[in-house]
């Protein structure tokens, strides 16, 4: 697969919001230099005290600018359409209904205990602002596998199709690089880069580096794989000597598979909580309490003399929350829809933000952990080239009978996804983990397309690409109207971006409200 | 760290005793091509019937035996010194002693629900008769985090002795690599070895692997760190520009490192018993019930016309077990020190291996979790190249309050540690702690020096190389005494050598007892 093609389908949410201004920025070497983990709220205490603010959305960003306004004093209501807080973090298990907008209702029907994160899946170790709420909330965390040297990676194009295990892949290619760069070195065409001392010492290291035999020939080694692994008695180590050929590895092109676990909010330790990524949702519910309304979609947000009017149907009855302050935390594809009293800027700017949305989906299936007892993998990602990928394997409850696996994560337009009818989609997504996992596609059961494009109250997976006037435009107030939200961060598709947004909000307001007193 | 110290302080164990063997059969071409994980007992149900047999030492090798051995009908007696099952498999908590030969005793008295795995620590996935065990002896694994970014490493010769994360050496060595070899290929040096195709492949390649500029120029990526993370609003992300320059990173010499994580039995996953590694033997014990006799440790191994006849002293009181065969899973240290009626050879053998044993040490104290608050680090270790090393962070229980952080886990010879006081090692893990770490030194409490050499009923860690001839020997019964333990394995210094070790055991005494049938 091509690097550009995984940033489409993985990162593009992630990485897009932030791109296109980094590059300008690099270009003008605005680099500054002091790492900054999460801005604190500057208000002080009970600055909040006698506004009353209404935070529309109960997903993490939400819930965040509900929490941090409770803190601060504020007289805060939240409006949620579903039954449930979250929104994209969901924790899908036996009994939840996966709800389209076209009325196509899947219903989950998994054993006891097995669940699906059918958004957000993984914490990185960096993202201190959530893992402080985390911390905060008491939500028990346990490690996420995002990588495992036992997984696969695959391409109908080399190898017969068969797949090749990480270790391999990843291990002969630094091999091969090693072997090369010590010929160069040896042969006096980097004598221009290297001093002599350092030449003799790139020499030794790069027989480390890549395993390299006493004549710094890559002839395979014990990190690329066991043939027979050694025992007890007489039985001794014998690895693969067979190593892929750097030409093959070229063709396979798997870069991106094999580096995706160096991206900065991708690498080791990645975390979960401890019985799904709703859990953390969960805990910032319980606190607020009443302050939540559930089954409470917003259908108009009406500016007022004094603020806000914002309208809502809570089991068939409409009602009114009046507010000095509104933070308007659903997705810009749900806004978009609403009757909402914007500014003409704003306005167009949700309007086009609501059709940057892109439609990734993950199929999960129940299985047997085959991968455990066959494949020895325990967490982590297989990637294909071709047809839905990756292949995501549970880190919780390893080693039990039972388990949630993802065969598809990407975006619904990659190769016509989006074009199949729902059993032409299972079919696809269970012939992926058939060619990593021969004989084992079978084995699947119960399936779910959570295409999040088509998912009620959501229309979208995240933001894609966003053109920097917009996003001028949506992280600034209209009027006593707020933005919160994964979009309006460079923190895209995380649940640190909607948890900074919401924070940011609140600094906003309380700048505003501080200003007015 | 050179690559030799570190694989004599961590590897040297368990790479020891297949290096030389396996060595030779490169040379000789030896390399079958199946891959096998664990031989299975190939005895028919019910061979032990009648049979009576003793095991002696009731860690993973001696547990293992007695557990197939009762599978297979055998009338099993297992006597254990101590009065806790697992041998070195041993999760010290609060109440708990470390008692050297000596008569040195240190307390543990660690916070509630505190533990520290004094001897093995991981669980590599690819361990398929350990896990095995572990899977049908209902034992909850969690993820052991080996490798994590966030960790550090440390030299006081580069850097003014300050760490440098671990995402940034290895980020930045790949970057160098690739850059140079990027401009070999350029300047026509690598003509002979690639196609004129492949060396337009691989440029491009080697602006991905390595995270090159336009100009296939290594300038730093978001890989080896971020100065400022992305935020919401108009916060954007800006990684660190400088790099460390390619001849310091050979002046520091991390290469072990960086790659400790590609070895084959240390590659992700690795996984780790929820509560402690003693909760395998615990659960063996469970399962084996009455024919696990603690307390009694063997003083005498006699030979006698029916088998043997084991003496042991059981709460004071000199008691005897009779039996056809005894399978013999102590330390060779321990057995070296017992009156056992051995042949020449055997004799011979067992006061050569017994010399052998190294002196590893674990420092385990109790602290805050600053590492993961401050640093964050969750899991992994870091590595220093002067004094106690590496530091290695829990991976159970991530963001609790406290946690057991171990400061040094090396031989004892390494750097004179074995010629220190105990408060002069104290004091010398703790200033690794403050290396990496400052201002933390002073907040780690009730540290544990857990010296192998040390410690009664093993007294040394796992046993060094082994000279093919002894190994020969020990790997062979004396009449109707056999040997089981690590050091009768390829997988020394691994439960997993341990567990084939005793399976093997079984195995062969199956062959016999059928064989006299």
């Amino acid at each position: 697969m091509s690097i550009s093609r995984r940033n489409f389908l993985l990162r593009v949410g992630q990485a897009g919001g932030y791109s296109a201004a980094f590059t300008a920025m690099q270009a003008m070497g605005l680099m500054p230099m002091k790492a900054v983990a999460a801005e604190p709220i500057t208000a002080t205490a009970g600055v909040g005290k006698g506004t009353k603010l209404v935070v529309l959305g109960g997903g993490i960003a939400g819930l965040t600018t509900a929490y941090e306004a409770r803190k601060l004093g504020y007289d805060v209501t939240l409006l949620e359409a579903r039954k449930r807080a979250g929104g994209r973090s969901w924790s899908a298990r036996n009994g939840d209904v996966v709800e389209f907008v076209d009325g196509t209702r899947q219903q989950v029907s998994w054993s006891e205990g097995l669940y699906q994160n059918m958004g957000p899946g993984r914490l990185p170790s960096v993202h201190g602002t959530i893992l402080g709420y985390c911390r905060e909330l008491k939500v028990p965390l346990e490690v996420e596998v995002n990588t495992s040297r036992s997984t696969l990676l695959q391409n109908d194009k080399v190898n017969d199709g068969k797949p090749y295990v990480q270790r391999k892949a990843i291990n002969d290619t630094r091999g091969h690089v090693s072997e090369l760069l010590s010929k160069a070195v040896q042969n006096g065409s980097l004598d221009q880069e290297l001093s002599a001392d350092d030449r003799i010492r790139m020499i030794e290291f790069l027989k480390i580096y890549g395993a390299l035999d006493k004549s710094n020939t890559y002839q395979g080694s014990d990190r690329s794989g066991i043939k027979q692994y050694p025992g007890a008695g007489a039985q001794e180590m014998v690895f693969e000597k067979d190593t892929i050929p750097m030409h093959v590895l070229l063709d396979a092109n798997f870069w991106s598979a094999e580096l995706y676990e160096e991206a900065w909010d991708w690498q080791a330790t990645m975390m979960q909580p401890v019985n799904g990524m709703q859990q953390i949702a969960n805990a910032f519910a319980k606190s607020l309490g009443p302050i939540v309304h559930y089954d409470s979609p917003v259908s108009e947000i009406k500016k007022t003399a004094k603020g806000v009017s914002v309208t809502y149907v809570q089991g068939g009855v409409t009602k009114h929350v009046e507010a000095e302050y509104a933070v308007c935390a659903m997705p810009l594809t749900i806004l978009n829809k609403i009757q909402a009293d914007l500014d003409p800027e704003h306005a167009a700017a949700v309007k086009l933000g609501a059709s940057l949305y892109r439609g990734s989906f993950k199929v999960p299936w129940e299985s047997n952990r085959f991968w455990e007892k066959d494949y020895n993998i325990y967490g982590g990602l297989s990637f294909l080239a071709q047809g839905p990928s990756p292949v995501w394997y549970p880190s919780c409850n390893l080693m039990s009978d039972r388990g949630i696996i993802v065969s598809g994560y990407m975006d619904e337009t990659v190769g016509g996804f989006n074009k199949l009818t729902m059993e032409e989609k299972f079919a696809a997504s269970r012939a992926s983990i058939e060619k990593l996992h021969p004989g084992h596609g079978k084995e699947l059961e119960k399936p779910i397309f959570c295409g999040w494009k088509h998912i009620k109250y959501n229309e979208g997976s995240w933001i894609g690409s966003t053109p920097p006037a917009m996003y001028n435009v949506i992280t600034q107030p209209d009027g006593p109207i707020y933005f919160a939200g994964d979009h309006t961060s460079h923190v895209v598709g995380w649940q640190e971006g909607a948890a900074l947004s919401g924070r940011r909000a609140i600094q906003m307001i309380s700048d505003k409200v501080k200003a007015r007193a």
